[in-house]
């Protein structure tokens, strides 16, 4: 494949993690290893900025906030949850494509690497084709992201190991915290964290246990399995007379046998007229207190969650900088249309190696992949052995970051601006 | 002050911290180092362990043990929320207190440290002068411990430096999150911590702006002053017109001009007839998106918060483990009836040094201590400059915590029991 000389644009896509900014900085300390990549641009927020042609000059940043971007949580060139979509909105993604791909030419962006998630490798798998089909000479490379891990043939999403390294160490404090409180009263904290159909977040939190069934988490309640009230209330009370209490982390996205939403309060309305939210760790803390008579308390982690840069695993860091390393790696060889992927090398001491691989992008788009059922346990409350090896080495190793006035200190971009070339768009 | 030689009984109470535990081993420590103390015994649970006579032999601990209780968060003694109340109960209380002095006199305790909150300091003051009443010599020291830092007389309350660094943390993580999705739309996050009538807590996330308007927390909603919805509305507006995003922190307990908690909901009854305490931060979401229409997250830290010893700060371990050691000091030295407490020392160049000092239990004693009002900026929105030069120099630091497997090494008491001498408590 004959080299190609032009400018590489990198973007960040969907909800961010701790560890988003470390795929950036490899995008961008990798393409300025190579001579054939000559600007160096990001999108804000995103396709929408770049449809909006908000590029900045990755040259004009220092190499010290460069280099801090793999420590720093959260976007740093802003995201987006914009979708070009062909099926629903088939004009308007028409345009849109247009409009990229006139954004490139005036740039004469020749690389375009996009940072996300399942719609996001979706976006970029579109882009591919459309480059071909138009003969736009274009190597797109996607790179994953995700807390959620349920992206396909990846061994695990970049932002994953951490998000589920700093909720476990979470459980494990609220639960030396509620347990050194207990009386004979009993006593439960339900613990919600994110994942709206996959389960992999709840279940990274089995980690805490460390091979002791005395230690919390006591349960677990993944998305993938019906959310069975009487089973679960029975599962409690038989924690609590074990151990004087018990620690629940919940999927926020629980349903029941009828698949609404447990969090959902039918009981009330917001202001649009549609049922409040509450929360799946409110909902159940109204029924464990209701139907047991047992002291509840509720944590909902939210957004702290996926920006913990401060607790994020060095492991998970290292494979997000792998990627975005890898992507421009690929792209740079010749190729276009896939997406790094994470690859496990167990090794003969028990250890684990990891390196990275592509995988078509036509093969990511819009798959979920969820946690195997043979993974967890068969009363369903908790995963098992299985899950544990798979999880264990993904949140091995602390992040060093600095710290300013025992606060971290994380880096902001400049984000200067490179000159608009095309009119606004219409 | 003639040397005692006898035993010494140290025990926890109240809602854990993050550093109550340093305290423990800052007792433990230096209580091997006098002669006089004979046996060294740890009572479960707070005075309601003691009063069963579940007392445990730290001379069975191993060193490695104590010494890790430095960095492990909650109370590794177990506490109790008991309290000796002549008020209310002067028939249980007069019971309480004769079985205490049995059990002191049994096991020969002439050192008694308590390490607690206000509650505490009250049974703690009612020991030593029943011990004067009784002519029982024994020297009785509180060793002061709670995230709310509403202790009179001393500069800080060890747990609050490391509850405040870590919610700080938080609200700059979930702020770089929260801002790097924000568009035009507008979004808003709000954060609630732990503080049902003094607002240190919240006050304190006000270090996450390190001195710029710009960064989160936008607005600090402390329960010492009275909530106003249509203002609360107004800032909220102003801060998303100007930054796209608001993220707000709000003190649990807030109420409105009637006196009512803003997160109790009065239209929902729980299975005991009382309103569902919702949340402030659920309450107030509902209130921002039904009135603004702007979407809104919550973050619930809960027990989190105060367990969060991985985040602890340097500065609050190091006094919290200060005061332990300095209660046995001072009982050594031949005083009772007083709280260690924590004396500021301004150094020439701005830096801040601490050193203990001792109060008498008398003026601690159900004094509660709010954040004045001078410290809060004149909106009422944000704590000001005097506010944050207290506050900071309580965050710097960090605690150095072993690892394994990618969590922290936290440890847990052998906990021998000692023989018991008595019958049971009737």
């Amino acid at each position: 494949m004959a080299e190609l000389a032009g400018n590489l644009l990198v973007a960040q896509s969907g909800g961010p993690t701790a560890v988003i900014n470390a795929s950036l900085a490899g995008v961008v300390q990798e393409a300025g290893r190579h001579e054939c990549i000559e600007e160096l641009y990001g999108g804000m927020n995103g396709i929408l900025g770049i449809l909006n042609e908000e590029l900045i000059d990755f040259n004009e940043e220092k190499a010290r906030t460069i280099d801090g971007l793999k420590c720093t949580p959260a976007a740093a060139l802003g995201t987006c949850r914009y979708k070009i979509d062909f099926k629903k909105k088939p004009e308007q993604a028409a345009k849109d494509m247009d409009r990229l791909f006139e954004v490139f030419g005036a740039h004469n962006i020749r690389y375009f690497a996009y940072i996300g998630g399942n719609d996001s490798q979706d976006t970029s798998h579109k882009i591919h084709e459309e480059a071909v089909k138009r003969g736009y000479d274009l190597r797109v490379i996607g790179v994953p992201k995700t807390i959620d891990n349920d992206l396909p043939h990846t061994d695990n999403c970049p932002g994953y190991g951490s998000v589920i390294k700093y909720n476990a160490t979470t459980v494990m404090e609220v639960g030396v915290d509620v347990g050194g409180m207990a009386t004979s009263d009993g006593s439960c904290c339900i613990i919600e964290v994110m994942g709206r159909s996959a389960g992999w977040i709840a279940a990274g939190t089995v980690l805490a246990k460390r091979g002791n069934p005395a230690n919390p988490p006591h349960i677990i309640l993944l998305p993938e399995l019906v959310f069975e009230q009487d089973k679960f209330l029975a599962k409690v009370k038989e924690t609590v007379a074990a151990y004087k209490y018990c620690i629940v982390v919940v999927g926020e996205g629980i349903k029941d046998a009828s698949g609404q939403e447990v969090g959902a309060d039918k009981t009330r309305l917001d202001a649009f007229g549609h049922p409040v939210l509450a929360g799946a760790a409110e909902a159940l803390k109204e029924i464990v207190e209701g139907r047991l008579n047992t002291k509840t308390r509720t944590v909902l982690l939210g957004y702290a969650q996926r920006a913990a840069a401060h607790c994020a695993s060095l492991t998970d860091s290292s494979n997000a900088l792998a990627c975005g390393e890898a992507a421009v790696k690929a792209a740079v060889a010749g190729q276009s249309g896939f997406m790094v992927k994470i690859v496990r090398n167990a090794q003969p001491d028990g250890s684990v190696q990891w390196s990275t691989d592509l995988q078509p992008l036509a093969d990511i788009a819009n798959v979920e992949h969820f946690v195997p059922r043979d993974w967890i346990g068969d009363d369903g409350f908790l995963p098992n052995e299985k899950f544990v090896e798979y999880a264990k080495p993904l949140i091995e190793g602390e992040v060093k970051y600095p710290t300013e006035g025992g606060l971290p200190k994380y880096v902001t971009l400049e984000k200067v601006p490179v000159e608009k070339k095309l009119p606004p768009r219409s």
